[in-house]
Formats: structure tokens, sequence, C-alpha cells
């Protein structure tokens, strides 16, 4: 069976997780060819960034050629998970023969820090643009982009979607339709969409500039990169 | 400060979870008069449908007046929580007082085992709608559903919007669009919408009413009421 790897470490966003965790979980009961893994460094309890616990079912030892892979994001907890050596070296092991590597949100900046989206269009959370072109991405503003094996999407929710363009890539549309079917993938925002004109994309960038100052300051080479936003 | 319950069980679909959740734990960062609490009988770690455990912060005992209960769905091992006394007294018992009652998916079908949606509007995953209908509720074909206190949601994704709707209620609708800014809830499924005419609504039916004949002998009242369906 192909592994489809979700990469957990402590404080991501839980929703990062569940929307493509739940998309693609549902795509392999209808293709056993595939299954679903979520793997932490050490297979332990991980905290997440509501008040409750995530237990993965495996450790990266255990999940060491993932078909795909696919890494949430959060937002000061994923600062420091860019830092993370442990989860650093697994990404760049595992992405050589994955056949797709994925992010959800800030996971970006994730791959970014591992040097995975050298020249790469990417995306990532709308607040976190700037900070994904300094670490050498070339930022597109979509829904998710795809270059070559790498699929990343928008903040949060957008995972969702990305899971399902994925899910066509892995099996087909009429199996991706099925899934968005049983999970009744129909969104109905009460207030419509996201009113852009008003949206100040920049007002992040000072927050995860200077959390990347303070968590990742034994990482000179990140640091430099931020450092002028 | 009060409380928003997310009541958890075995086998319970993860989305349905970590949807309302996520964006009802942004409500809570925005404003402090609320928070989230993940609540199981005992506590305990708790399987969920994909291959991992939650591990939620609080037991039934610990949060016994919340001001808002959500209740997830799921596939059969919901059909069994239907049965589960402990579960059913706690949501009539916390169902008094709350502010709001909320389900997602089939967790309707949980409201309605427990007797609280007798007579009222209500909705639930799109393959469940007679099964509701013979528990009693009078079902809608909507996205989310509101009837006094009670708010029901379609299937497993209806869960967000149900949410940012129910943060309008609690706070405003201002704050409503800041979370879904936060999570860039503006989705864009990459095959568009479900094609309904191609449904048929009614051919989950036998399942879920075999799976309540079989789990739920012990409750002849509830089998009664599905076994000519």
């Amino acid at each position: 069976m192909k592994h489809i790897a979700f990469v957990v470490y402590p404080g991501l966003t839980l929703l990062d997780l569940a929307g493509p965790l739940q998309v693609l979980s549902s795509m392999c009961e209808r293709n056993r060819e595939y299954g679903v893994v979520i793997v932490s460094k050490d297979g332990g309890a991980v905290d997440v960034d509501v008040p409750m616990k995530v237990v993965p079912g495996a450790s990266f030892k255990n999940v060491l050629e993932p078909a795909v892979v696919v890494v949430p994001g959060g937002e000061a907890p994923t600062v420091k998970a860019m830092g993370d050596d442990e989860l650093i070296n697994y990404l760049k092991q595992v992405s050589v023969n994955a056949e797709y590597v994925c992010s959800v949100c800030t996971g970006s900046l994730i791959l970014a820090a591992a040097g995975l989206l050298n020249g790469r269009q990417a995306t990532t959370h709308w607040g976190c643009y700037k900070i994904l072109e300094a670490l050498g991405a070339k930022y597109v503003k979509r829904r998710w982009v795809q270059d070559e094996k790498f699929i990343t999407s928008a903040g949060v929710s957008a995972g969702i979607d990305m899971a399902l363009y994925l899910v066509s890539k892995l099996t087909d549309e009429s199996t991706a339709r099925n899934v968005q079917l049983g999970l009744e993938y129909e969104p109905e925002p009460p207030f419509g969409g996201i009113a852009w004109a008003s949206v100040n994309r920049d007002r992040l960038t000072p927050y995860f500039r200077d959390r990347i100052k303070e968590y990742l300051a034994d990482k000179p080479d990140i640091v430099d990169r931020v450092k002028g936003l």
C-alpha cells in the first residue's frame, strides 16, 4: 500500500490537517492502493491549536517512503517547526521519492525552510506571502498551486480544495467527485466571499518576521532572508 | 467564561469536529467571553474515523453547563452513539440551559435519538434524511437549519458554514467575517458543485436502517420508527 503521510508537529492548526486528511481518507476507502497515515517525530501525542491533542498512528522512522506528504500550517508554532532539524531532514528525505509533496497554509513556509520551494511557484496563507517570497519561492495568489510534484495551498480551509484536486491526480475526477459528494462539500459561506479590497495583506508580515528572528536565531540563513521585510 | 462544548465519541468523522471547532476557536481568540472545550464521556483518548486518536480536554462531568453544544456525526459509529445512554443523557441534560444545541452531519440523528428534535425543522447528511424524518424531525434540505436553539447542518463540510453562522449569532457579522478571513474560507471546489440530479438520496437509507436494527436492538422505540424504511 502507498502511504499518504500527514506530518504533525506541536501547535499546528487542526483544520489544516483535518480538511485534507478527511478528503484523502475518503479517497482511500474507494481506492485501497493508498492509505493515510499520520506521522510525528516520535509517534507521541501532539498538541494542536485548539484544546485537545492528536495521537498520530506512526513516527517518522515508520514511514520512510510515503507516496504523498502533506504538511499542515499554523501560526507561531509553525515558525518553530521551521527550525526543527529532525522535521526538516525528514521532509528533505521523503520528498526525494514522493510523488507529491503538499502543504496547507503556512505549511509551505516549512517546505521553503527545507529548501524545497527554491524558485518554485507556490502559495500560502494570504498574510505570509512576503515571507514565502523572502524564503525563495515565487508566490502565486491562488487557492492551490502545483509546480511539478509540489502542491501548496492557501490558508487553512484551502487544504480541502487542494486535496480534492490531489485526489483527481492520484485517481480520477470521478473519484474526486464521489469524495466531494460523501463530504457534502458544496460550501455556502453565510456572508459570501472575502472582501479582499479591504484586507491589508501586509499586516501580518512583521509578526511572522519577528517570530522567525526569535525562534530561528540559530538559522542565520533564514533570518537573513526575512530581516529586511 | 462560557463554554462551547464539542462532544466527542468513538468513530466520529474528524472533519465534522474540526471544521466548526476551528471556526469557533478562532471566534474565542477574538471574544474571550467564550472558550471552546472538547468533552468525552471520561476525558480519555477517542478513536476517530481516520487512523489517529483525539485526546479531549475534559469529561462530561467537567462541563455541565455549556452555553453551546456541538455534536459531530459519522457513519456506523454514530448509530452506536445513538444508543449510548450516558451520551444521550448528557445531551438531554445540557440542552436544557444551553443557548444553542448544534449538530454536524449525522450528529442530528443523535440529537433526534435524545428526543430533542421532535417536530423540529432540522437537517442532516443528504443520505440520512429519511432516517431523520423517521426519528421525528421535519427534514429541510438546506446547508444549515435553525429551529429556536437547535442548529443542525448538512453533511461533514457543512459544519464550517453552520459555525460561521453561529459565530454571527454569538457575536456579530463583523467577527464572523474576520474569522472567515483568518481561515481564508473562500472555497473553490475544483470540480464545481454537486450534481444533485444524479444522486440517489435514498441509497444509504437501508444501510443506516440496518445499523440501527443491529446496534440499537435494546431501544425498540427507535428501531420501530425506522423498520418500515
